[in-house]
């Protein structure tokens, strides 16, 4: 079964929205099992302290790198990769997504404070991800979104099996516009051809307006899928 | 005060994990305010219905204009942006959240299912942003993404004022590794400079560990970066 271990300071914010909804009716059927590890059981001294002044001086605080360290020792890795959440990581994409989605599962550590002490980042290999060019108020929010991205590709957890794999980034495009009832919304109906029922027709059209899209919206997917669909090592020229 | 607004059909998932630590406490205090509509409450039928299947074929379920319409309707913009969270938007960025943080608030429909109808998305100008390239099952752990980024933001929030201007992104770069007690964790020592009360010095050391690090792992901030700085018009040359 995939495992997921959080550690942080606010274990009552989990499995919050993650108890809900398509994830949380996985967990109740034991596709996937969830813990949290409270760092602050591990904290120094009456006051279970788990963070000190930054070195050098600065703002905030900073979460103890020998604390921290007894904390991810306690837990079993069994080959899951250990994860910080922090904006100065590598940006997390539908690839990294569907790779930790395939594995045993993933230990989180949800960074607080001003940051985390450098030397428990190196000492314990922890590969930081990023889930945007953004800042957060700590890890916890940023771990929820990589265990719904990761949980909703568990075998059996989508309803609709080819709904992992007619959506944005699976092709490299962002995904085609959808329309449903009714035929006219306001003064909009559906584009014609959807209600053709020619299905070589559709595929041409959703597949021209995805492109559409992501040339005008991501211009840097739109070369990386030129890139790949070429075969090419080098991008293709401006046009 | 600065108010959110969240059309879901999970309204369960609020606040969530922002009923805890800053953002919570910033909501107990008034610093801000949140409400979410629940879109089944606009459903149609004794079902009340929300989605229906796409035009045109395929997988999952879209989310009807007409009833989304209505929803939106509702709610009193006040000068408010109407967002859609979608892997189809604009990536969120520090900036973005800035200007959001900055004005009077956000109203922000969560999609589900495999989308939300193409035509509500133009006739009510919602502006979709996404917070990162990959798929979640649901735009509702992309809003507490968006709202605890803003909210850490507004006066008041954040313990430390200054922790806001020197952190990841606020200057284009990432932040600087952080170091705390004790002076020497298992084999490593925090850096001699930063025990040395030279303040020049450690500013120094700071900048050029931001530096190195926005070089080696995120190319494309450094250039942007590099370019802002020079207030070059163009990318300067390879390095």
């Amino acid at each position: 079964m995939w495992r997921a271990s959080v550690l942080t300071i606010f274990p009552g914010m989990f499995p919050g929205p993650l108890g809900q909804s398509l994830a949380g009716k996985a967990l109740a059927a034991q596709r996937w099992a969830f813990e949290t590890i409270d760092i602050r059981d591990f904290g120094l001294g009456v006051h279970r302290q788990v963070d000190d002044t930054p070195a050098g001086g600065g703002p905030g605080m900073v979460m103890r790198a020998d604390v921290l360290a007894r904390v991810i020792d306690s837990v079993t890795a069994e080959g899951r990769p250990r994860l910080l959440m922090s904006p100065r990581g590598t940006p997390l994409t539908q690839a990294r997504v569907t790779q930790l989605a395939a594995g045993p599962g993933v230990i989180i550590v949800c960074g607080r404070f001003e940051g985390v002490d450098e030397r428990v980042i190196a000492a314990r290999g922890l590969e930081e991800v990023s889930v945007g060019d953004y800042v957060l108020s700590g890890g916890e929010i940023a771990a929820l979104v990589l265990l719904d991205a990761c949980v909703r590709l568990l075998p059996g957890v989508m309803g609709d099996e080819a709904s992992g794999t007619e959506e944005s980034f699976s092709g490299g495009l962002l995904e085609y516009p959808h329309y449903t009832r009714p035929p006219r919304f306001e003064d909009r109906p559906v584009p014609e051809v959807l209600l053709s029922g020619n299905h070589a027709r559709i595929a041409d059209f959703r597949r021209e307006q995805a492109e559409k899209l992501t040339r005008e919206r991501r211009p840097d997917l739109w070369q990386a899928y030129l890139a790949r669909r070429t075969g090419a090592k080098k991008p293709p020229p401006e046009t």
